[in-house]
């Protein structure tokens, strides 16, 4: 069992944070808005989670868009949807217990009916409650599992990531000086960056806003690795930085306000061609078989004082609406969580 | 040994085909020159080739470009950098008999000394001399190859190519059929399309000039593979049509005029991250050590009837300065040759 349990009382309601407005581009403070409803009705095979921790995660621009995606948009008019950190407070499943402590596809509300399907981890009281919605969830995963599995770091090799101090960026970093690589990073501020070389294993960082990086990254060997966050144009220099075979694993494209109308950049499909890279989309879902082996792997490196993994926790679910746009804006400092216990 | 041995007589001088100027984009006649000088000298461990066939290959353009490649690029006043398939007439090489049949690092010219690493395959009496040029030169190597190490097509699964009827596309297509998969060719002309469905396997082939294909494929199933020869807005559409863990084979991208300023189109990222596809570049030199294995399988498929292959022979060292234009112009009926025997 986790080591916090939450005190808290709640009105036997169930509050949600609704997706009132379809984005275009970056969900905005108003496109949601905050109900109140009924509690949900659990059918037989479901249980009721009561979220403790709700994630924020750069992916929900993607769940929220219109556009095509690897999953359907969040229909308009319900929860918006989102991962969670809860506990089972009534079951009528077999499988899982009152009390038990999930992370999952619980939705930005207080409370879900769901089936099994809805769960990704079950916490136990290996590390804290709230990393099952960041180091262990799927910013935690996406690192370790993008890293190892599509960019494939060797011992020294150099590997470029941007958003390099977020909440997937700045394990990258970690996972890949643990394997013996070099990270590089790119952040959007000087205290980021600071954050990169100081708590992060970043053999160097740059903000990207102020400093010639491009040019500092010509001057040393060119780059085996990038893992993308960012897209547009930090990623087309990137590209022409890149050693021959090297992999690039495009994690993200915060870059882009908008894909609607599509922008355009230049053409890149020479520099693939030429340096003979490996340009590969990574989405953590597809990796489920391997979220036990990259969990341990996490965990046995923060036991062993070898990761660091900062969260920023704003208390009340009305912090929700603005989290996104927040996030996008590169206000945290950390995995941003909304703390609705 | 070849089954055919040309007849030919020849004045004791070597012609060679210079690179006169620097070409902005795909190399025009005015391009090159030809010049006749003394005999090139034999050192130890050299041996002298006369050529045969010169093979005029879409990556001369690559080749002859002042900008960054795999490649140096060709000196200005020298021969220009080609490959040929020649007999060896003298040799101070242990590994390297007299009358032996070479495809290798020749150029275009008359003769060439050179050492062992010139050679690309030795000619057996497999298969008539000039497919060594084409079918198991770089153009069947690279089809091979690229297809079954990036592109993976498995039984079933469907495989976009262009260029279907050239010289690599051809074969692209057949080694998809042979293997189980559905090729979807795009060509330049009607009588290429012909060409796709009547003598190269393609399940179904477009003239992208003047079919809606982007219409046509979106009515089917998506694609699984596509192995581009073209870049552009062709790969543009086609990066639209692929599957989730679709494979793009980047081996080339002769849409593009010129890259000097860069091209620009839509950015393709986020087709990259939500597909989850996988998109690599191909320069068939990085796999050697593949090479026989490639060739066994290509002949084996010849012998079998499972494969054709056509050549597009002009005769005579003065068809070279144009024949990469007329190449890129689409003007050619299969695999380009010069024969200079």
């Amino acid at each position: 069992m986790p080591t916090e349990i939450p005190n808290y009382s709640r009105p036997n309601r169930n509050r949600r944070v609704i997706l009132a407005r379809r984005p275009n581009g970056i969900p905005q403070p108003a496109d949601f808005a905050l109900d109140d409803t009924e509690m949900p009705a659990v059918a037989e095979g479901e249980f009721l989670v009561r979220n403790i921790y709700l994630s924020v995660d750069p992916a929900q621009r993607g769940w929220a868009s219109a556009e095509a995606n690897y999953s359907a948009p969040v229909p308009l008019g319900g929860p918006m949807r989102g991962l969670a950190v809860g506990v089972v407070v009534q079951s009528r499943c077999a499988e899982v217990a009152e009390g038990e402590f999930l992370y999952g596809w619980f939705g930005w509300q207080d409370y879900a009916a769901v089936g099994l399907a809805a769960i990704i981890q079950r916490a136990t009281a290996a590390v804290k409650l709230s990393a099952y919605a960041g180091l262990l969830g799927i910013n935690g995963l996406t690192a370790y599992l993008g890293l190892t599995k599509l960019g494939r770091p060797q011992p020294g090799e150099r590997v470029l990531v941007s958003t390099a101090a977020g909440s997937v960026g700045s394990l990258v970093g970690q996972v890949a000086r643990n394997l013996g690589a070099m990270p590089i990073g790119l952040a959007g501020d000087d205290d980021k960056v600071e954050a990169c070389t100081e708590r992060y294993g970043y053999a160097a960082a740059y903000n990207y806003k102020t400093a010639d990086w491009d040019a500092a990254l010509a001057e040393g060997p060119p780059l085996d690795v990038y893992f993308d966050n960012v897209g547009g144009p930090i990623l087309d220099c990137a590209l022409r930085r890149m050693a021959p075979g090297g992999r690039i694993v495009q994690c993200g494209t915060a870059s882009t306000a908008s894909w609607t109308p599509p922008p355009t950049g230049p053409r890149n499909e020479r520099e693939i061609m030429t340096r003979r890279l490996v340009w590969s989309g990574f989405v953590v879902f597809d990796h489920v078989a391997d979220f036990a082996a990259a969990s341990q792997a996490l965990v046995d490196w923060l036991d062993g004082d070898r990761l660091t993994f900062d969260e920023d926790i704003a208390p009340g679910i009305e912090h929700a609406p603005g989290a996104i746009k927040a996030l996008y804006d590169g206000e945290n400092r950390g995995k941003k969580l909304i703390f609705i216990g």
